[in-house]
């Protein structure tokens, strides 16, 4: 059986504030902790969520223990997860980036039960009020143990997300890390800069059309998470970003120039990625 | 009265058969062409569509001409109208840029009927098959009639977006295009580059979360229709893109040497201007 029967979340925003409610509607006993003390209170008043003291003794007792905080701000926590040690518990984390806090979570010692995961159910709206049961019905989820880590421990995380309705994928943290600089945190990267320019040319929001919201939407993302994602992330997104600048020069100088042929080729490139493989774009 | 009775629509793709469709389920008489055979068969099975033969001789006897082809490709046909002598349709069109269009207009004749129109209702599907009735509902639409245009034939081009459900707004064409250059046209440029690079990298568009898929989804759009009006609008849409490039370098920049200062500088600028003034991003 591994189940969990009561597990601590450490976090509760879009991420941890959803698999709280999840778990608490499956039976499950769910302590959780934030620094936003009205965010404790509707975590209470509406999923009974009950608190996690400053010392995280509770930890002590539960069988699992989620991280939910930027991957940055996630090393102090384990730190101080590292420091219960009568705590056996799973440990788990939801970050966008695994290599980092696994080679951290090896040096703390909490290998043997320390296993990353990634949830592919961001969106750019944060904070327990965006948080919602269901989130992760059919979403993808990263899975990454650590080396040391036991079978035992693997296993309870991947029943966790089951239970969420996700769909856990075993990856290899290197290369999870190395796929997501191109397909998540270069297009954050992307939007963010165009949301900037935007802003500095006065252009309001209520002035894009459908496509332009698309682009911006990211732009509006939770800029304390992020910040931690690129800065952890930093040498393999910066060169997915350089690989964009360099396409954009292109483009920009094609129309300087009148580079009509330049310009179709760029487009149809891209239409041609964006309607394949699965025969039309998402 | 100003309601079309009869209509004569110039390309049938997303929003030149939308168009068809509307006018015709409110009672217009409809015809149409279109370059691609099995666009006229299903144009006429589906909604009627009469089809305009290749010396557009019918449009003698319509109300209005509705010119929904590339905005480029859409000057020769303008040409072709104007040799029409005998038509007294007040003509419009639906292209994204509105200055060069209106200048055409202009030198061919055509100024005291022609009455440009740009309905932003885009998407990244195209043609035929991508075209609904109802597209246009709620959908904003800029009118920039050309300097000489009648009351009557303005208020024509009025009155049918009014019949479609949309909300048609006048403009400057040259205002219209400053703008259009920042909220659609260098978010096409971002999102085609960004669709480039990840074809180039071989990372595949169902390996991309919902943010992702967000950012690269006009990357999907027709690219016969964008590199004409990247063409047309080329300077200051490269001046945009421009902007984008330099805000891109720096964030960059701020990984390369994390400075995550300037990261978050970013994220938050960005951030703060996609969550006002509506209060939530779109």
């Amino acid at each position: 059986m591994t189940r969990p029967r009561s597990a601590a979340v450490l976090g509760l925003g879009l991420i941890g504030g959803s698999i709280a409610r999840d778990l608490g509607a499956a039976g499950v006993s769910v302590l959780g902790r934030d620094a936003d003390p009205e965010t404790m209170r509707r975590a209470a008043a509406e999923s009974g969520v009950r608190p996690v003291s400053r010392d995280l003794r509770e930890i002590d007792d539960v069988d699992l223990v989620v991280v939910a905080v930027p991957v940055l701000a996630a090393r102090d926590l384990l730190a101080e997860i590292a420091g219960r040690e009568r705590s056996r518990a799973v440990i788990t984390d939801v970050a966008s980036t695994k290599v980092s806090t696994l080679e951290w979570a090896e040096e703390l010692g909490l290998a043997a039960r320390f296993v990353g995961a990634h949830p592919l159910a961001g969106e750019e709206r944060a904070g327990w009020s965006a948080s919602r049961t269901g989130l992760f019905r059919e979403a993808r989820v990263f899975v990454a143990p650590c080396a040391g880590a036991g079978e035992e421990a693997t296993r309870r995380v991947v029943e966790m997300w089951t239970m969420l309705g996700a769909r856990p994928e075993m990856v290899d943290a290197h290369e999870h890390d190395r796929l997501m600089a191109w397909v998540s945190h270069a297009p954050q990267a992307v939007s963010t800069a165009l949301g900037v320019v935007l802003a500095q040319h006065d252009v309001k929001r209520e002035e894009l059309g459908p496509g332009g919201l698309g682009v911006t939407r990211l732009a509006g993302s939770s800029p304390e998470m992020w910040s931690d994602i690129l800065t952890d992330n930093a040498v393999e997104t910066a060169r997915a970003v350089r690989a964009v600048i360099s396409r954009l020069d292109a483009l920009a100088s094609a129309m300087e120039s009148g580079d009509v042929a330049e310009l179709r080729r760029s487009l149809y490139h891209a239409r041609d990625w964006a309607v394949s493989p699965a025969g039309s774009p998402g």
